[in-house]
């Protein structure tokens, strides 16, 4: 008997942590890159955040961009939100998922969202009962878990207590950021030995130091199956110039496929949208399977 | 008491299969870069290939290059060659380490070696012999080991066969060569687990899928001490024009210190060397570690 496949959950994130660190694109074309997403197969896409427009320029039509999608009813969207204002702003735009974001980094958290890390961690309890009260799933997504640019090394301890926090909490799915490409594998697992949780967990790597396939390889073996990725590899990294971000979306496909994982994705559907999010943001994007194509795809001998 | 780390050989790839995949440099630069290489604490480099100058133009000043190199003794340095008459060229040069080169696939065989895998296979008695005669080390390069870009995945059957009759024949090594970048975790595995040898090993992986370091960590899993990288990824792929060939050296340094691991290499110094060859081939270098520094270089909060 042939071994089933596993079924891995992969999260796009191109529309929103990829666009937010991008030159700003028209409105139509966002509507556009996410509802060709919504066509590959994917079943999460990260639509939007809610965040102050003049902290993140590239996300002030969040409600616009969000109320003119097609939604395709196989696909769950998501917002991301930084506080109890985002979450309302989230759930009167309809969504049904949200990812509230905090940073270990204290040093992060106060460049990010203006205030020490306790101080979002304490809104916690009053971002879930308003996200419950209305049938939202919610999910904290800890930025600088495996590093951060100002303070250097995450002490993962750290991590672990805010994850207890956040269990206590009622919080209903943790996700680990890589804000920055810091992650290695010895980070990530020392991570996910130091925490200790029920809660459904989700790695949010960058490639920012060529790193990220081989953290996923790490977080497989310690049982977490939900990764973050972006297509094409869209968004770069704030603090490095010409440097990638996000883990591009068809890297992780393609080598998950050829472990025998199951996405869902259309490998060839989703190259597709990478060159369709080239031309938007009009500068080469670092994806590797986009450029070299599948190792499927042979080349005639000349 | 703590843990010592371990050693792990890398093998400089940047001046010959680097430089063999990007438009040729002068004479003097390829000088240049190979003593700058030689001062970063690499112990090995490979330096040059005596192949048929028609074939591989890059390489037409091999003995040029080498009589001119400041030899560093506590470097090895290694010549790559493709059959008998490029191993005397390499002992007629001096050297006491060479890779000579064949490939799983025939149909790569024949397009790079002009002959079939078995010619290149019946040769290595007189290879062996020769070599040793002359005390040198003769490693065997198996290239299109995961895969041929001509006839897709290679049978880990057909590598391990291969192997099989070089250690009959005497060969010192093997290195395993991913030459189009379609090495992934599970290729590497079923690689490992299907050869059968006493000899030592070498991976020569390609990041053109974003899956070298995934399979590194895959490698190490198996024992594998010995792996192939090329300063700042240079070298592209022959058949996808902008995407990455080579991994990245100071990707592979910085992952493996990170885990503990020795290779003797100082980063900061192998940072350098890659700014130079960036500015000796013209043009934007793929590794991500040149690009956005270590993740232990902090960024001051603005």
């Amino acid at each position: 008997m042939a071994s089933q496949p596993i079924d891995v959950h992969i999260r796009e994130v191109g529309p929103r942590d990829g666009l937010q660190n991008e030159p700003p694109i028209a409105t139509d074309q966002k509507i556009e890159l996410i509802n060709a997403l919504s066509r590959t197969g994917h079943q999460r896409v990260e639509a939007v955040s809610f965040v102050h427009p003049k902290a993140i320029p590239q996300m002030a039509d969040a409600d616009e961009v969000w109320s003119k999608v097609d939604r395709n009813p196989d696909v769950l969207y998501s917002a991301l939100i930084p506080n109890l204002r985002g979450l309302q702003r989230a759930i009167d735009a309809g969504f049904k998922e949200v990812n509230v974001v905090l940073s270990a980094s204290d040093t992060h958290n106060r460049a990010n969202l203006n205030r020490p890390t306790e101080d979002s961690v304490a809104e916690l309890d009053a971002l879930v009962e308003l996200a419950h009260a209305n049938d939202v799933f919610i999910e904290l997504v800890i930025a600088t878990s495996f590093g951060c640019p100002f303070e250097g090394d995450t002490d993962p301890k750290r991590v672990a207590g805010i994850v207890e926090r956040a269990e206590a909490a009622g919080i209903d799915r943790i996700a680990f950021g890589d804000t920055t490409g810091m992650g290695t594998p010895k980070r990530v697992k020392d991570l996910l030995e130091a925490v200790d949780t029920n809660l459904p967990r989700l790695m949010h790597f960058h490639n920012t130091r060529g790193t990220a396939l081989a953290n996923i390889m790490v977080a497989l073996d310690y049982g977490v199956d939900q990764f973050d990725a972006s297509v094409g590899g869209l968004g770069g990294c704030p603090y490095a110039p010409g440097a990638s971000g996000n883990v591009a979306t068809e890297e992780v496909v393609h080598m998950l496929h050829d472990m025998g994982y199951n996405t869902g994705i259309d490998l060839d559907k989703l190259l597709e949208v990478a060159e369709m999010a080239e031309e938007m943001v009009g500068h080469e994007l670092p994806s590797g399977v986009y450029k070299a194509g599948p190792r499927t795809r042979l080349v005639e001998r000349s």
